[in-house]
């Protein structure tokens, strides 16, 4: 879509706001244009990154035991105030549907922030016996939230587009429990096949999830060293179950309270793909996320054209037998151009096909992630794809996992903590009363992210404020 | 989900709406329990039949050139009033947000009822030259229409959850027409591949597309003869790129409005296929929407269940390697209950294994579309299962075209017409001017459905109304 505007340079990713934004205009993931702030449009492709995304995401869920299903977008004002804590949350960035064609709606009606109470209703139906347990339900839908601080594409929106969000019930706490730490490995296996290395964290309990017993998250670390939060794992306890009057009948013929957990993952994180593995060329996307993966440039001389081309559509047609997404560009554009063009949108992988490379029987392959040039031999080059996609795919994460770990500072007090939280995540002892937390984000000017699920072991420090011993680090952060 | 309560017998389908009804919530496609009219939820299993006819869909338009892409839910009023016409059609009829939080909105947003007002703002900035059409777009979303008429399931829904809509552009009229021809074709094709024949019409100019020059339709033939607009496709010549200024700059450098069709398919698909095919048993599926495609049943007695238990496990797998789902149902009901069970869901082949059929190396294949009993050999089963499943769809499908085309009746005068209607489609000869249409309508008590795409050649007739020579037909039928 009009190429031709398209002639602006990308800003270099240091200054990553103006990198960010202009990327995904460049590389047509999001159209800031539409006319309502906080709401965008998607573009194919970058669409079709999204698809590639969500199919990861789905098949690691459709195979841990959750089935996918679709509750609908309007809740009615009875079910949604029903509550407490969780109205608190969210009734100041609810939108309101009050009218239907003319009509003065009897009861309004919310667009869902989130699904709790659109979903329990129904689970209070379903839900009889002990048999019935664990239900593990998901669904991936547009939901809702009256944003009234600064929007961004993919980050922060009015409309979010893509939000997986599971349901699971359980018959005790502990269930429950499991259920979220086994939620806790999926989010960070699905992760790991998205190329993005995790921080998980337990949120401080001021943070947590309106209604939640306790909340785990997932944060990625963007460029500019803010942390992006990327996943929530929420346990319920049996607070919405005791609202929604959600029962089972244990073996022993008792009415039991069940026991809930939601955790949710949105397009934050295509967000998180792009502006870990973008540089100043643009996109660079793992080859599993790439909506093309390969590109064939053939190179053609006056002589011999014919025979470049019909290599390179032998070539395209052997990777797409074995699944690969493949492009030939065989445009008028020079060189220089196409490498340029297909660098911005993340192509994984660049062949150069020329007359001097068949009569060796040699496609030049070119990396996006690392930019090295090395030949392959034609006839086996599927095998050779593969395994330079599954390296280009180690590459990229344990870059960005070293990038993480690089960008974690390990700090003792505030003016350490005020400093390095500049260009990272610092930790600082806690000792795990509020008061304390309060006084430390206060002092800090920033907030406390959560305390790491996996702690140090054989380790001692004080708490800045009170001075007592603890056991207990924290991680502090900028975040988006 | 509390199998318990479902002992309950299905109607018989001559009972259609009861059956329909208690089917939905019988084999778990829907439950209709939400608590707001007109909104139902998708049963996991319901959801599992959606993503199978969707997946279906996105490949034949992803193959005949169309992107996926997802626009803003949230249309802002002074975009939707823009075209007359389209607002004549839809204003009683779409929901209003007018409140954030507690702030009352500057400006009132609709949610989409369908999306031209929300794509074709942003096909003005996406469109600059020739070179960028034809633009060939699809999204499948949540829009909403406030019914007062009577809601159900999957057929008159206020949130269509899913909704396939395509927006394309083009140069001329004669371009865009002949897309929606393709359109038309697509649209077979998808039917013929989800089992549903179609009649193919031109929608009546009073019954067309608010804002559309005219409007194709397909329709499905249903068990109580009325019939159910399962697509459209919809000329828009240029009227909406006149309203939204969508222009290109042609080769001789003339700015000229673009030219535009858009086409939809909804969830109304899937209550085709489900009310199509099923039987007084309950579902009967196309095994490449079936959920199950497969399900074992091990015969077993007291000796030998181990040994039998391996062989069904050997033949899932074996039939899992080939993309077959398939499932065991090794659980302790009854041979009977378990037949019961899956046919209810449709499944559409059930392999039935015990230990004499092992010592033969065989197994008992039932067929849910005809009952059918035949031994498989266990070497070879791979190969038998694709060829009954090939069968099995070639059989709904035929089976469904001669329903419908059984259904259709000549006629010449109303009260014909009258009659045959409550059995199916009636044809009768119609001038073509608007105000003997509408004296027709008026005389059979139904609506003229639309004129044939493809029309009986070599015959004549009189218009019932004027008694002009014509060469047109019309179907005439009850419609949902």
């Amino acid at each position: 879509m009009a190429e031709s505007e398209k002639e602006a340079a990308l800003p270099p990713k240091e200054k990553f706001s103006d990198w960010y934004n202009e990327l995904l205009w460049m590389a047509e993931i999001m159209d800031v244009r539409y006319p309502v702030k906080g709401l965008y449009v998607w573009y194919p492709f970058g669409f079709a990154i999204r698809r590639n995304t969500y199919n990861i995401i789905r098949e690691i869920l459709d195979n841990s035991g959750h089935q996918e299903t679709l509750f609908p977008l309007l809740i009615p004002e009875n079910e949604f105030m029903k509550e407490a804590e969780h109205i608190k949350g969210f009734e100041d960035e609810v939108y309101w549907v009050t009218h239907g064609g003319k009509d003065l709606l009897e009861i309004p009606l919310v667009l869902r922030p989130t699904s709790e109470t659109a979903i329990y209703p129904m689970y209070k139906i379903w839900i009889r016996s002990h048999a019935d347990l664990p239900l593990k339900l998901y669904q991936v839908v547009n939901t809702f939230r009256y944003e009234t601080k600064h929007t961004r594409p993919l980050i922060r929106l009015r409309e979010i587009t893509s939000f997986k969000e599971a349901h699971t019930v359980h018959a005790t706490w502990e269930d429950a429990e499991v259920q979220v730490r086994e939620a806790i490995e999926l989010y960070t296996e699905i992760y790991r096949r998205l190329g993005v290395p995790v921080l998980r964290s337990r949120r401080p309990d001021w943070d947590k999830f309106p209604g939640a017993d306790y909340t785990d998250a997932l944060d990625a670390i963007m460029p500019d060293g803010k942390t992006l939060q990327i996943g929530t794992v929420h346990h319920l306890g049996d607070n919405f179950a005791k609202t929604f009057n959600i029962k089972y009948e244990a073996p022993d013929g008792e009415q039991c309270y069940a026991y809930q957990t939601c955790y949710g993952i949105s397009e934050r994180s295509i967000a998180a793909i792009i502006s870990i593995h973008g540089d100043d060329k643009g996109l660079v996307l793992p080859p599993e996320i790439a909506p093309i993966q390969v590109v064939i440039i053939p190179i053609i001389f006056k002589k011999g054209a014919e025979y470049v081309l019909a290599a390179c559509k032998d070539v395209q047609k052997r990777l797409k037998k074995i699944g690969v997404r493949v492009e030939i560009d065989a445009s008028d554009l020079r060189p220089g151009a196409k490498y340029y063009k297909w660098e911005m949108k993340g192509v994984p992988l660049r062949l150069e096909i020329g007359p001097r490379d068949l009569e060796n029987n040699v496609a030049v392959a070119v990396r996006r992630d690392t930019g090295n040039k090395e030949q392959i031999s034609l006839p086996d080059i599927e095998a050779d794809v593969i395994l330079i996609f599954e390296s280009i795919h180690k590459n990229l994460y344990n870059n960005a996992k070293t990038g993480l770990l690089n960008r974690i500072f390990d700090c003792t007090n505030f003016e350490e903590v005020k400093d390095k939280i500049q260009k990272g995540i610092a930790t600082i002892p806690w000792c795990g009363k509020k008061e304390c937390g309060l006084i430390m984000e206060d002092q800090i000017n920033a907030g406390i992210l959560g305390i790491p699920l996996e702690q140090k072991k054989d380790w001692k420090e004080k708490c800045p404020v009170c001075k007592e011993e603890t056991k207990t680090l924290v991680y502090v952060a900028r975040t988006y």
